[in-house]
């Protein structure tokens, strides 16, 4: 008789996004003249920029001749690709990473859901709170967390608070923990560490033994010179932390799929017996065995992002969202709303007016105003009393929501 | 002090494809001159074909203009790509499958390695011996299988040898089996099963309550009448069996990548009280939480393998490769060689002459008629002895590569 992997029976039945679709279906069928703005979620509204888009035109055509047809690739990706990345977005920053340092893959969602794979399942994991769920949700399915309890968490997490009292900063664990998850510019607060904040986590972890899970998806959009773009900026990050990047939201790759993570050859985790393994051989192992590469077009097309045009064109499109955010942040403030973030990330948090709930906010904004954000309590626990507005949407309904927000809210 | 996966420290050290190409670079640096042919990997050589190329160039489009971009799209695929599958592949030979029950996805190897997450860690798994190494290799990161033993194998795994005696057909298990792998047409030995010999394993797993992961990559080879292409032409398969596809042997996807897996929702396994789980629900969670859907051009690209010109183009590469298949199968035979295979599968299965064992055969065919195989024991222990030579070569390096093995060895 073969038996479910019962962990999954510990996740909470409704994921945050199917919640929130499920009362925009309900809310349009019985309002179906509703024009409803959506800045909800974080998905793109930009197209593929022409480098882009030439470069795809040029691979696939590649792939019908047969003298230049690719079938399988390397699974850890093209060395053209690799080789980009390194120079532009390590190299130039004076951060050492080499070649078989960076993994290519078809998400960092995958990527940090993945990961999780290569530790031992009696590791402590930190996340912050409020966190993106993934890292939650599929260290629940490895058996990694315990029972889900009355507070709405899970038993053998750590959950480091963000809150107005910290500055949505988390405060270092008090407890043993083995496995970290950061996410900086953070997703959902928007807010950044300093170089001499992240330097704390890098300092704990190299103390502790313990392994950073760095998800910076969102550093293209970070605008400050104090704020480092990778961990790697920190000294001693290349013994402790892993590092993920994204081209979805740098590159407008939501739908095209392509990202990155880095695994230096000194992070190490260990044995029972105390002997320290490299993670980058795990995960290289990992990764040819359970996936197969990104498609060769795709891969064309992010190694073009960093050419000059396609460096020009990208990041236009980064400074159309983040004048977005600016608008939506100023706005808010201006309406006397207290927010986080937006500055040097696309979300932007806002606490909810008289102590309204994360999903009570929701209902009312949805009602009066027709527009849709992402309940903070969807995040976790602290997430509660705030509310997710995100800056990728057109310039045009980004203005209308404000609008409607300052009139009808 | 973060503690690593100790289960992938059981993983026999070299992969079987990594000491192949170890061996040939070896031989190319004595032998600088020397031509070798590959008829190792199981990689195609014909390109994309035109109506895949021409609807990629229009998708690519698609992705430039903001009116029609494709940001995050589901996460188990678009319905257009799913609707043609079930129309084509399923409908079509009178088989019902519906749309919530095909995930889309960007590869049968990360399918078949990622399915027995969902699964109980203390099933049996069984494999057919020899068997593709992804299915093994993946449950022993998980840790279902226990040590691997003097005889190359993990203890806890049921292995089904296929051996000249049983004609390369396994047997059903004699002892307690929870989740079976089949994988027909076969890789490596390229045998099927007929409709009677598929139903009693259907059978099996309907008394056992067991699940059978059914690898079907290569149905599009199939050209005899009464093998199944699919496991749900047998009653009853829709209880107990799960479907993999894939679009990178029957369209040339290999560096495109794009599959997809079949998941009926009566399947179930079973809780530690004996309640029955749907396995569609817990693959749709893995599935939303672990992974983030294929590139939107990549499906379009599938899609149109659908259409009527996509169909003759694929057909025309399928009748190019199965003619290279026909070529090495009977060369083999007329040169007085023991062979399997080759007949509805693109793989060549063959019993080393002298009783050479499989590496000295390796060996010997790239010394002496440069020539790159794929050794049998590399597939497991009853492998041994065997050796598989693939059908996806050009014509031309095909009939050169049977020319030397009729000369040289």
């Amino acid at each position: 008789m073969a038996l479910i992997n019962e962990n999954y029976l510990k996740l909470p039945g409704s994921y945050l996004f199917s919640e929130i679709a499920r009362r925009v279906n309900q809310f349009k069928q019985e309002n179906p003249d509703a024009d409803i703005i959506r800045l909800g979620i974080g998905d793109v509204t930009r197209p593929l920029t022409p480098a882009v888009i030439q470069a795809m035109h040029d691979a696939v055509d590649e792939m019908g001749r047969a003298e230049s047809f690719r079938g399988y690739g390397p699974e850890q990706g093209y060395d053209f690709l690799i080789q980009k990345i390194i120079d532009n977005d390590f190299t130039s920053r004076g951060i050492q990473v080499d070649v078989d340092e960076v993994f290519v893959s078809d998400g960092s969602k995958p990527d940090t859901a993945n990961f999780q794979e290569i530790f031992g399942l009696n590791n402590i994991i930190a996340v912050t709170d409020p966190v993106y769920p993934v890292y939650v949700d599929s260290n629940v399915m490895a058996g990694r967390t315990g029972r889900f309890n009355e507070k709405g968490q899970f038993d053998n997490i750590v959950y480091l608070p963000c809150t107005e009292a910290n500055g949505m900063k988390p405060e270092l664990p008090k407890t043993r923990v083995d496995m970290l998850y950061l996410c900086f510019p953070n997703n959902p607060t928007g807010m950044t560490l300093t170089r001499d904040e992240l330097k704390q986590w890098v300092d704990y972890a190299r103390e502790n033994k313990s392994i950073i899970l760095y998800d910076a998806a969102y550093e293209a959009f970070i605008q400050e010179a104090d704020i480092p773009r990778s961990i790697y900026e920190i000294e001693g990050a290349r013994e402790v932390a892993v590092e993920f990047r994204s081209f979805s939201k740098t590159a407008g790759f939501t739908g095209t799929r392509c990202a990155y993570t880095v695994v230096p050859k000194e992070v190490m985790a260990y044995d029972q017996d105390g002997n320290a393994h490299s993670l980058n051989k795990f995960w290289l192992r990992r990764q040819t065995t359970k996936f197969n590469g990104v498609s060769y077009p795709v891969q064309v097309a992010a190694a073009t992002i960093y050419s000059e045009a396609g460096q020009k064109e990208i990041r236009d499109n980064i400074n159309y969202y983040m004048e977005n955010a600016k608008m939506i942040r100023e706005g808010l403030i201006s309406f006397g709303y207290k927010v986080f973030g937006g500055v040097n990330a696309p979300y932007i948090w806002l606490k909810t007016p008289d102590n309204l709930g994360s999903w009570e906010f929701f209902d009312k904004l949805l009602k009066q105003a027709n527009v849709v954000g992402t309940p903070g309590a969807g995040f976790g626990a602290s997430g509660e009393g705030y509310f997710r507005l995100t800056a990728f949407g057109t310039r045009e309904n980004t203005a209308r929501a404000l609008e409607r927000i300052r009139t009808k809210m």
